[in-house]
């Protein structure tokens, strides 16, 4: 059976050490996370998902979810409890606006206890995950009406929320969607249509299920120009505000797939259900694009969640299995072996899990402190800065955080050979649950071409070059010191790499747009790289000015400074190859006829 | 549901135009190979695995494998028949010597036919895989009686055979095994003890199951050069060699684990069953050497299978999905969206694994070929080199092979986006299946240290240098041919940086091992960039020669040039990131405690 146990220390380096949040004392809300409740929530949120979440992740694996005939849904054994306790604890609360009872702490807290959840529980954490997407649409794009109905108890985990996008026939390409919305006299529309792919589309943990649904209203444009965003709760709210009549919604069937099968993934069937409308009529991408780049920020920390849990197993595992001895001699002359960790490819692993999801948690929180800033930064100036940050960042850490973080779960089921093929064991469990990250919310690819069709390009190019001089500071400030500059220069040559391959992409994609495509994904694994990069520039920063200040927890900042020499030595040089690929272009990419595929004849 | 079509346009260019397996008809056996009988055996094979194992696969994998009471076990529906017809069909003949009733044809032909078998169903295919492992080493190892008792059957199908190496407590370090073998009277030994993850252990295809097994004489060294191999039947066969008298070995229970679920995973236990030793008493680790390299050539063809059926059914999709507009305008502007075949990013994922399945499959027929030079060459001197290119190539086709082609099924599965990941498309289950390829018959990091630490030093080098030289002449006699020359020059780079890699091991292995474990898996990824390298090169010489001879299906040979050329694009800038890798060595790497991977406190 896998354990786990929370990065408490680790996460109480990034926020309180390198990310320094007390320093951000005077942004609102900020104020109220002090240190001592910063520890308390990491204390108590990690304790929480070690204590009642992860003990049920195997059993929502084996069990799944059961739809009834009704159409109702059953969670695994003991998820309706786990998540009553949730939504005691307020946990979902954290960092919500007071106005609608949360507690207006910094995202960066949130995001803490988002991670914690997805790491004990995957598959439980998207129930709560997609309702904070769908929180998000409400704030931002919601009447204020809409607002009071549905917030408080969205925010207090009374109702769930879900995200209904996808159709059997359209996913990426949302304008074809064929939902339609037909406008009522009360000034409420008539949904009819069916969605797919619905993560906590019907379940039995909430009384009242909130879901954001995108349709068409009659003559729409037959473009994503032609989509808008509804309301349509399961149960209609009387006017008390309670659950009351139960709406024209219904889960037809749920997906059987290749993991999270403790979330109930609902094909939901909509048939004259009422909804309201969500902001304007015709902008409900923009309205989507708000939940959807929450939902993002969220898939990316899975990436990050699933490498943490199974990196935690394969530790203790590479402790307790013997198989072989040392190349350098007998580690442990009297045992009949030594444990496989003396072994350099099972150490090359563990350390490359250990880069990775350490770098990884300084970037979620990194993002997550941009969040913040976006919204409560005290200049306009700070505030845009941010924005333009976490809009380049949100495709790098979805997309690139998904893809590595599949890549260590693999490795660290690796790590337990055999017996990582083996149910019992569980690390297959991670590699299964983790393969979704990559696909959900906008495919890696669709997040490559975010990344470089839209993000690259935005405000003609100001925030890739804020991004560039943020790291050439970093580069630039620590490069005289003789511990860091290492690492400083290895960071150097990656992000000439990214620089060249930025520049190869202006002077091609106008020319032959496919030149971009053909290089997206490597680009985003580049950026990945800088990014992560960074984070441990910053990290050994700390650590090394924590050594020279003298310290007794010495040995933990000792292992920051290895890392991010690890780091140097075996993630960088990958940025290299990247721009290699990108500069030999789409040409021999895009040559070939759809019949050229054919092995057979 | 996924479909599968032999792919025997491409294996009749490797098998006749690229080996030219003609040329070698003064090779015995080989004259029987006859551009007819090639023909006969590809297009046969290839309709026996689409038409009847293919469809098995699924069923395989939902219904899996049953174990009743009496500790019997159950296949899943079709696969006792299938096998029936496999048996009749004399499908495990083909490349068996003619004296045990094989067809005595070239391995070559044999390993097409477990390519195709493996791509259409790996867990039914593994049933006569493992058996080709046991004849193996009872032809090399076992006495004349035993040959004559055990092979017939084994090579016609009517008897199996199982290899049982690992135990609960070992795998990889076999010298720790405990099962033990009492010399009885009678010649023969009393066989006791546990054998875990036994492939096709117990079943209901075959009348008999003959079991290769290690285990300690009384007495015996506590090192791997205290093991012996026994053949234990599941039914001792009577006088007139038919099954007679139950032995006392019993499945104790199946594994539940990530895939390849029509294949029956025993735990076996032995209870004072009757065995008989295998060549000389504790050599058993040579013997089972034998059978473990043909098993690892067999688990490197499975990469290839499992990317190529992946990669028919994402092309497949790939012009059926409609989403978006090609970037460069609407390709079928008459249609609400064009084909995602357009999207360069589905794009390159196609042409990795057209780049990897067709290179891997000209690198498997090769291996097959050394395979057949090392018995049949007319020289000495040619059956050394075979020998030794074979024992340098098989650590890469399974390592590399098996690294490379999980990768291509999982961009396969993302082809589909969120329909890869529901079970119904069948591209999961592809993905699972293919994972336990890395892992078994000698985990990857163990291939990477058999390459490196044993390949690499052999006979003082020789057979690395000889490498060497094969990939230097075939990269000049193509730099004067300008279609050839960008091909050549980027496999010259990328053959410069795996010398590089080799001379900075020689530099550094003897003062610190750990450089050399440190940097092993990289370079057996290096190397199988070279060696697929190689083999573009050799198919792009064949094409272009064709080309300018002027042929009537010169699409095929053109499109061999494109992809070539997006091998040279694509694959081979990762070998100078590898290099970079391993040269940075093993200090970042091991530097750590154990306690310093715990990342809460």
């Amino acid at each position: 059976m896998p354990t786990y146990t929370a990065p408490t220390r680790d996460t109480r380096f990034i926020v309180n050490e390198m990310l320094d949040l007390a320093s951000y004392g005077d942004l609102p809300g900020f104020e109220n996370a002090t240190a001592d409740m910063i520890d308390t929530v990491i204390n108590e949120a990690g304790k929480f998902c070690a204590e009642v979440l992860h003990p049920l992740n195997q059993v929502g694996d084996r069990e799944g979810c059961t739809r009834h005939a009704d159409g109702s849904v059953t969670t695994p054994t003991g998820f309706k409890e786990a998540f009553a306790q949730y939504r005691e604890s307020g946990w979902g609360t954290i960092s919500q606006p007071e106005t609608f009872g949360g507690q207006g702490m910094p995202h960066v807290l949130g995001f803490v206890v988002e991670e914690f959840m997805a790491t004990s529980n995957q598959a439980f954490a998207m129930y709560p995950g997609l309702t904070t997407g769908a929180i998000s649409a409400i704030t931002a794009k919601g009447s204020d009406e809409q607002k009071e109905m549905y917030l408080p108890k969205m925010i207090s985990g009374e109702w769930t929320g879900t995200m209904n996008l996808t159709e059997p026939h359209c996913g990426t390409d949302l304008g074809m969607i064929r939902t339609k919305a037909e406008p009522q006299a009360d000034g409420s529309y008539a949904i009819t249509g069916t969605k797919i792919f619905i993560s906590a589309g019907e379940h039995d943990m909430s009384e009242n299920i909130i879901h954001l649904v995108l349709a068409k209203t009659p003559g729409a444009p037959d473009s994503s120009k032609g989509i808008s965003l509804f309301i349509v709760p399961k149960f209609l709210p009387d006017a008390d505000g309670n659950p009351g009549k139960r709406n024209g919604v219904m889960c037809g069937s749920i997906e059987e797939k290749m993991g999270i099968h403790g979330n109930s993934t609902c094909l939901m069937n909509y048939d004259g259900a009422t909804g309201w409308m969500v902001g304007e009529e015709n902008k409900g991408l923009a309205a989507m694009f708000i939940m959807m780049n929450a939902a993002r920020l969220g898939v990316g920390i899975q990436g990050l969640a699933q490498a943490e849990i199974s990196y935690q197993n394969a530790v203790t595992y590479a402790l307790d299995r013997r198989q072989g001895r040392a190349l350098t001699g007998p580690a442990e002359p009297q045992a009949q072996a030594d444990p496989i960790f003396v072994h350099p490819d099972v150490r090359r692993m563990l350390m490359d899990a250990k880069a990775f999801t350490e770098g990884m948690r300084a970037l979620a929180l990194w993002g997550a402190l941009q969040v913040d800033l976006t919204h409560k930064a005290l200049t306009e100036e700070e505030r845009e800065q941010a924005d333009m940050i976490l809009s380049l960042l949100t495709p790098v850490i979805k997309g690139y955080g998904t893809d590595k973080g599949y890549d260590v779960a693999n490795n660290m089921q690796q790590v337990y050979g055999g017996h990582g093929y083996v149910a019992e064991w569980g690390m297959e469990q991670f590699v299964r649950d983790s393969r979704i990250a990559m696909i959900y919310e906008g495919t890696n690819g669709v997040q490559a071409m975010d990344l470089c069709g839209r993000k690259l390009a935005q405000k003609g190019g100001a925030a890739i070059q804020a991004f560039f001089k943020t790291v050439d500071d970093e580069i630039a400030s620590a490069k005289e010191d003789e511990t860091l500059k290492p690492i400083a220069e290895a960071l150097d040559k990656a992000l000439t790499d990214q620089k060249a391959a930025t520049m190869w992409f202006m002077q091609h994609a106008m020319q032959n747009p496919n030149d971009l495509g053909a290089g997206a994904h490597h680009y985003m694994h580049i950026m990945g790289i800088v990014t992560l990069g960074l984070m441990w520039l910053r990290m050994a920063k700390v650590a090394a000015a924590k050594l020279a200040q003298g310290t007794d927890d010495a040995a933990f900042y000792e292992a920051k400074l290895t890392t991010a020499r690890y780091y140097a030595d075996r993630f960088i040089p990958d940025a290299g190859a990247l721009r290699r690929k990108i500069e030999s272009g789409a040409a021999s990419m895009m040559a070939l006829e759809a019949d050229d595929f054919a092995t057979a004849a």
